[in-house]
């Protein structure tokens, strides 16, 4: 993306530092609407919720939203009723000072659980968060909800409908959801296109299942995890299932998601590489997912992956206790490369392959495994359903980095 | 255990190398029964499973045994119909030198996947293994199991029962399952007193369920997983659920698979520290069991303990996302000290718990962590199922053990 980033019309951004942070670096950031604009999420499915997926899960029901005021350094996790007291003070503040309706701003946070959440500090940044809004600011509402992230992760999209331009921007954080603030990952998907909520929750919904949903690093879901869309309408363009452009307006939401999963679990400071895991002709999606998902977080895969190790029995030892029933003379495991290429098929019909013995064999395999984006690909041989995990390995470092924090 | 050991009667063991492994080290052991002994088994329940698990399943049937052959250094798994004949062959030779019908000879199997089996470094290796049966090697034949076990994992028992004497000895191999040679556990409990094979097999499943069943480090269960027993009936005492003495026999077995696996949490080359998992209050057993494997494998919970960070936040972050509902609201989590106290109400009623609060209450927390035996309860507060777990910690020295191996 060389391209500049002009972000969507009719949205103002501003991050500050409110002093959350132990270090001085921003904590506090705002999206703000100009007018009221769809809005559509995605949260948690963990059955611990903190109090700003509590707040912003009802608040979003009504599928219009003004503003979206996050937090890094503080998750507001369990607290009890007090998170949400704290978080409705912040969003009250927050309120009056813009002058609009309070149910109209959508919350969210990111840090450590259960430390009091410090809404005196964000009702004391608000008016410099306020006073700094502008289109422009948007590396800095980027820069405050990044925690452990090395890297912004921002995705930008720009294409024409019908003649009229649409933009779309994605800012989320999440370092390989390995970091140690508690594994949250936050996406804010914002357009101009003109779209009503139900249609924008709709396909939030299945770009989030084919993008962050797909994502797994050590299999931890946290409180926290929030993806927010807004269309402010203000570019003109309309979007609707019977219209034209309505399934290039579709791939383009998708393509930001994909975009700004691919960089949270680039940016795994724990990791040396990201891959794809990938099931092949399982009896069900859920069989597929589930095999997957068991393959995509075993230690013992992710460790020999640290090594570029190809140690395809842990794979396969991972995918025999998944869960699904298949039938291990039918199965088998192949590499591909980063590239789509070359294709190395290293277990088949239950067994060793034929064609892969020898140490020549097994350093092609090592040479695939050195590279980030190579995929491990189970068939299972029951069924036709298909499902791929991104994921990333477990290094010294992450321990390292998991087992540091607070200490 | 400063008692000397005296094998139960009826038994003889051997083991020796047979240059299976690279290092000149034990790699071949045998038990063998003088007469049939009652024969019983808990495999896996990985879908993979490894031939000495396919053929032992198979025999194990009648009830009846004389012998157990077992190998270190090479799993005899993912090699598909020759990893079967190549396992028949050994046998087969067993059974000529032993002068026993081969269907008699049990078979267990640990190491490295999909390498093609020795079978004839074992075939011969026999004549000298055999030659040196004893009933005092079984230091031999516990060396010969072990792979990347820093100690041997041997138990013993010796009760009375209506004033005959009945001898337990257990073997086991598995370091912490956290071993880069596939997570495997191999345990052997064998005794001399009288019992039926349905009874045997009977007490042997809840022993395990009770023990083996309830260690997990990382979440994966090997192809080669296997728990044998052996009654020679040779001391005299009989045992059965309706005579006095049965409960005292079941107990001492149970007690010799919970010393084992203890020794397993506490071998892990990789963990720090060990430590249960233990939830309380679920809706059913299956749930309760299930919340706990989800904290007990949790990554983030196991590298906080690995610095003693009492970061409870993650424990109830994975209590969240394992699966089973409950109401947050009624949710706790308390630390116990490794001998029972002192008792550390962290969480309480969906929030920190109000006498958590200060950081003298933290340092009593990070006190408790930082010594093996303590146990995080988690209470679900839905229903009256309870599960507790044995798990250890990973450190950096876990990822550097499973990554380098064979790299």
């Amino acid at each position: 993306m060389t391209e500049k980033i002009i972000a969507p019309k009719g949205f103002l951004f501003a991050g500050i530092s409110a002093s959350i942070k132990k270090n001085p670096r921003k904590d506090l950031g705002l999206i703000f609407a100009e007018k009221d604009a769809s809005a559509a999420a995605v949260f948690t499915t963990n059955l611990f919720q903190a109090a700003p997926v509590v707040i912003s899960k009802q608040r979003i029901q009504k599928g219009k939203a003004r503003a979206i005021l996050v937090n890094s350094g503080n998750a507001n996790a369990g607290l009890g009723k007090k998170g949400v007291i704290s978080a409705l003070k912040t969003s009250k503040s927050l309120a009056k000072r813009l002058a609009i309706n309070e149910s109209s701003i959508l919350l969210a946070s990111t840090g450590v659980i259960g430390e009091p959440f410090p809404d005196q500090k964000i009702i004391a940044g608000i008016p410099e968060l306020v006073a700094g809004l502008s289109p422009d600011r948007f590396n800095d509402f980027e820069e405050s909800i990044m925690t452990t992230d090395t890297r912004k992760k921002i995705s930008y999209r720009s294409i024409k409908i019908k003649g009229k331009p649409v933009k779309l921007i994605g800012f989320a954080k999440g370092a390989g959801m390995i970091q140690p603030l508690m594994a949250t990952m936050l996406g804010f998907v914002l357009t101009d296109a003109q779209i009503a909520p139900a249609i924008l929750r709709k396909i939030l919904k299945e770009s989030a299942e084919a993008s962050f949903n797909r994502l797994t690093i050590d299999g931890d879901t946290s409180t926290n995890d929030t993806l927010f869309a807004l269309a402010s309408g203000a570019g003109g363009a309309r979007i609707s299932p019977a219209s034209p452009g309505f399934q290039q307006f579709c791939e383009a939401l998708r393509a930001v998601c994909l975009e700004l999963a691919a960089m949270i679990a680039a940016d795994g400071e724990g990791a040396s590489r990201w891959y794809y895991v990938q099931v092949r002709g399982a009896g069900t999606k859920s069989d597929a997912e589930k095999i997957a998902r068991r393959i995509a977080n075993s230690p013992l895969v992710k460790t020999a992956i640290s090594a570029a190790d190809p140690n395809w029995g842990r794979v396969i030892a991972a995918a025999g206790i998944a869960g699904p029933k298949f039938d291990v003379n039918k199965t088998g495991v192949y590499l591909l490369g980063s590239r789509g290429k070359p294709r190395l098929q290293i277990f088949k019909s239950g067994a060793r392959s034929a064609s892969y013995q020898g140490i020549e064999k097994e350093k092609q395999a090592v040479k695939i495994l050195q590279e980030s984006g190579f995929k491990i690909v189970f068939e299972a041989g029951k069924g036709k359903f298909d499902c791929e995990i991104v994921t990333c390995d477990f290094t010294e470092q992450y321990v390292r980095i998991n087992a540091d924090y607070r200490s």
